[in-house]
């Protein structure tokens, strides 16, 4: 029942490997077993000795270890690996570990160019292997109630959605100071077409599609860069439209001095409206066409069966951003386990499939894509887009 | 000490009279002596009853008033006039007075055409007139601080504003079940060329200006209707260039289900940002580099003397909307006080000027039109303007 | 329809008089025409040549005030007289002006003796006068919503009440820096037996009287002095028993450092909670059994009579402190004057008599004898008491 | 560096165990490989099976767990216990495994008895146990940072301490109706002298003492038992003498209808204050002597090395309760590696001791005696006290 996986990235200095290793862990159904934690062999053995690693399983290049463990008997080998590189990186390495037949989590964007995902989308149906991209704050259970409410009708028919996501950490020219995050989100090379939109405003557009289900239909974006010596993008403004003429906002700042990770839906229908905040995640806003406002928590009993499957605390014991994302590796899990070991997998559960996939995250780089056209248009763009036949 | 000032609109069903009233009442400044509160007679007599008015200054039309008080003799007739009719009166009223030599405040929009605004900024200079548009949120305590530290460097250099102003109250077609507020603001004979920024979205452009000093320089519009069967706008998102590039975005929407009078404000600087919001106006909130947060309260000890000012209250003792209106009130008292009484004047203070002017008035009108221009082209239009020369 | 009043106390550095005077401008039901301002006549006359008063009506003491206003004419002289000076006058005064005829407004707490207040009682019966206790945070209009709701049964049997004022202006030893507030309050001459329990333990014990209706049987006080060099008490909490047993607890502080004006009410019942702030007078906050909030928000459609009966404003338009004490004013100028000119008065409203009166000033110095009473024996005592007839 | 650990308790129904197993797999330092989750057979291996534990390592008793693990060799049988049964068992089995060589890790409270504390106490010290009991709540880090704010003197001397901890689950008689959570605490044999202290209040009366570093020297307790039907108590206030005479306040209730798991702490000093509510955790507000608010973060960079120790994401990326729990976790599996394998261990941390240990469980068995003592004599009793001398 439990899964082997391997990492590629998340070496010495790399907040969101660790991230992913404590998602995978919390619910027991995973096992890190090998890696290929940095660009050069020295920084990954000394990750992959800090884990406790086999030294064997510990390789220089994640080529080599695509390679490597593709080589190693189906009880051995790894089920899943995981992919938590800068951007540039993200469709190379996927292309080879889905070549040589593992089940993939990938750090989002999912690629740099629409053309690459489109490959990665194709590769993982031929292959058919599970594919999750890490939109991590879908893994909010509140998220999920919201999106049960919202598309169940509670809210009437939906008439408005703004979706902010502020952060205030590149408000100085931080990439200037050698801080490895920024300097690798402030190389386009490595980052994408846009920085501001593929690190945060990428993670603003899927959580708008989970909850709503609508998608974007046209847009018109405002970028701009506005610390000084800055090479990309830092700060956006995009106008939509989504599905059915819907009115839409999305902002993305990463110069919002102070903000930490601001992350807000408010979505408003003819009956009501909602409004949630990844900084209080256990808590849901209803906003009452009286004015009245309904507050509701995670773990309480009124709530739906996929918020419910997803929490696993009491109500007033707050979960947070590592529950959430173990959430996208639970449900990986027992995808990967019903497809690969159906004898061994307990009876699948309706919420399953309950993660963001290779789709999602085509979607994400053609929006960010529609954005920058529209930016150097100056003009609203046709921001329609279907991917190409793709697995979960 | 106590000026004497008349009424032109506010009889039965206008909320927004009683609240002059109320704000003019609380310092004792003002002594209501005259009004034509209705469109007919016996409605404004029915008001000017309730008043306890005496009944020959209750005047059936505002043309009768403004040609009846003219009359009186100096020390009986009104030094002062309350305009708070619906939009399209506000310049035929105001020009009216103006012309019999009346000081005027007026709610906002100013007027429905920019041209009317600019004659009224014309006619104010020339008749050397105190002229006041009700752009009532700037009276807050805690908007005045967020000023001073905005305009005094507390932030460094402010580089992105926005400003969102977000009710529910027209979710339903609420003007086709004869509510009275709806249902002229719903004409746009009546309310002007953008109902939910004539309405909403011109507060929010002036508490923007206030604070930051910043005007707009160019703006692209996405103006909509989201309510069926409605004819004017009810939704506004607007993009912003401010002086020297600072980017800004001002929200508006009157169809955001459940809000009830969501007006918030967040400037962020290089060295800080800070957020205001009309619900919880004495709170400012600062955000710090760092990611820690500080709340200023009314009424405390380390506030800008603007601030102190227009405090009345020890902190912790709430302070709301009518004493915000009060303090546009009470300014314009001592700025007439000092005027036409100066022997009686006490000195005059430091913040006497401190209410929006017309010439304030003649930039939300023109700020309006330009975004309906921005609309209908689809496009970014260069929104910068001067009024012509105006007196406060 | 206009009541004459005057004001005992209220002079330079005295922020409370102001108060009184801006509760009664508020809504145009009083004409301040009279004032004996301070302990000298030098600083009366300067109090009430800045209030624009006649020069005759202005008194040098108080009891000069009583027979000069009793001596005019019916039309002339004040209808009610408000009473703000420290609390050891309360008494004299009140007694003076009730023998002298008229209706009195007094601050809180009633008398420094429980003979006083009696005394009190039974003249403002005797001679059929209107007494109203400025308890003001019983004005609030989601205070009153509060008392509908539990009064009414929404919350089931209440079960529990827990009610706390924490403040923090006293944490340092202000009386000895020639702080006028705190220099009277730290005189148990002037003060009182206990100053906390004076100053805003009466307060509170008067909210959770005013919600609940339950009346406190039995108390256990903690009273003590935090603050090293000071005389009387200034942090207090006291253990309750309610009518029927309800369980209580009364937490009072002025040390409490960096609290402003801390006030909030808890009150549980078998159903349900709701909890009340004083710094957020417009929310009342309800825990439903499922551990889901509901917010309710001043001026909304859906709350009860009396609370709409005492809000000016549409929801999202906060008012505060002065609009809560303009209830009380405005409540007893409806009352005044259906008594004094019943062929004046419109008909009067059913919440006419919602102000406290002479009798809850008596059950609130009867609380802080019994406080006292307890924290000397270091036991609980009986608090039952009734006090004798009283006129509202 | 991974430790071996076995759980007694923890079965089917038992939210705790899974909290447990959670915290302990995070950080990749524990492995779970041996139970006895219940107390039958068949009970105990359905949960062992789920957990994917070899069969041969589920036990149908704690008593025979402990003997068969004693008798592994040192390389296989487990390092540690957790101890997850209900109170009336975590004497009889802490002592087992402790006199078996076991280190522990024990729910609290850690006995139902003074005598059976301190027991475990000797034991552990004798045996050169570590002993940890979950007192969870100070794993929280802004509850370190309030620890070395307090201590450090930032808030000047301290003077006031108030603690509450209100539920409302228990608001109905849940124990009638067949829960399992209910049932036990409702039986006085089970849950100990009193339910409501002995399930929230020794967590309240802990996070007292590891923010303060005081400890009660004299209490007053006012316990009470509210809904009808129920044997134990269900709600308590408990007013305090802190060392130094400090004035403090404890609050327990788990009948405050539609509170979740309303746990805070607020600490006034002479020169400044803090509040910390566990529903919010990543926040720490300091109420400044101006009546300024500061809140700081979880994550930012100003923070305690202490706090910033004990947080694993930054600034803005939620971290909760399993977390909070985790650090417990992980710093006894820092204390015990260092004493247990110190060739292996890595330089052992600054903090690594920063869990509350069986001296802080005796403490708070103590307290909860002395309280249901002092309401039994209904007077102030003494409450001073040191436990033998323990190991951590």
């Amino acid at each position: 029942m439990t899964l082997r996986f391997g990492m590629v990235g998340g070496g010495p200095d790399a907040f969101i490997g660790a991230v992913h290793r404590m998602a995978a862990a919390l619910d027991g159904r995973f096992e890190l077993v090998a890696g290929a934690f940095a660009s050069t062999a020295e920084r990954s053995e000394r990750t992959g000795s800090e884990l406790g690693l086999d030294r064997a399983r510990v390789y220089g290049s994640w080529e080599r270890m695509a390679e490597a463990e593709a080589g190693l008997p189906p009880g051995e080998r790894i089920d899943v690996v995981s992919i938590v590189t800068p951007n540039h990186l993200h469709h190379p390495v996927a292309k080879a570990f889905l070549e040589a037949g593992f089940h993939v989590v990938c750090d989002k964007p999912l690629a740099t160019s629409v053309a690459d995902a489109e490959e990665l989308c194709r590769l993982a149906a031929e292959r058919d292997r599970v594919f999750c991209v890490t939109h991590n704050y879908t893994g909010y259970p509140m998220v999920k109630e919201a999106r049960e409410r919202v598309r169940g009708g509670a809210l009437g028919a939906v008439r408005k959605v703004v979706v902010e996501y502020s952060q205030g950490w590149l408000a100085t020219l931080l990439e200037a100071e050698g801080q490895k995050q920024a300097e690798w989100r402030a190389d386009p090379a490595r980052a994408g077409a846009s920085s501001v939109l593929g690190d945060i405003g990428s993670h603003a557009h899927d959580l708008l599609r989970y909850v709503t289900g609508l998608e974007v239909e046209a847009l018109l974006a405002d970028l701009g860069t506005v610390v000084e010596g800055r090479v990309p993008d830092d700060d956006a403004v995009v106008l939509l439209r989504l599905t059915g003429g819907v009115r839409g906002l999305l902002i993305a700042s990463q110069v919002a001095t102070g903000e930490r990770n601001g992350l807000r839906l408010a979505v408003y229908g003819s009956e009501g409206g909602l409004t949630w905040r990844q900084e209080r995640p256990g808590e849901l806003r209803l906003t009452e066409p009286d004015g009245t406002r309904r507050t509701l928590f995670a773990g309480t009993a009124g709530l739906s069966e996929r918020a419910a499957a997803h929490t696993r605390l009491p109500a007033g014991h707050p979960e947070g951003f590592i529950e959430a994302f173990a959430n996208l590796y639970r449900n990986v899990a027992a995808t990967v386990t019903a497809r690969d070991q159906p004898e061994a997998a307990p009876s699948s559960g309706p919420f399953d499939d309950d993660f963001p996939t290779v789709a999602d995250g085509a979607r994400g780089v053609h929006f960010i894509h529609a954005a920058v056209r529209s930016e150097n248009e100056g003009s609203w763009v046709d921001a329609r887009y279907d991917p190409p036949a793709c697995s979960a």
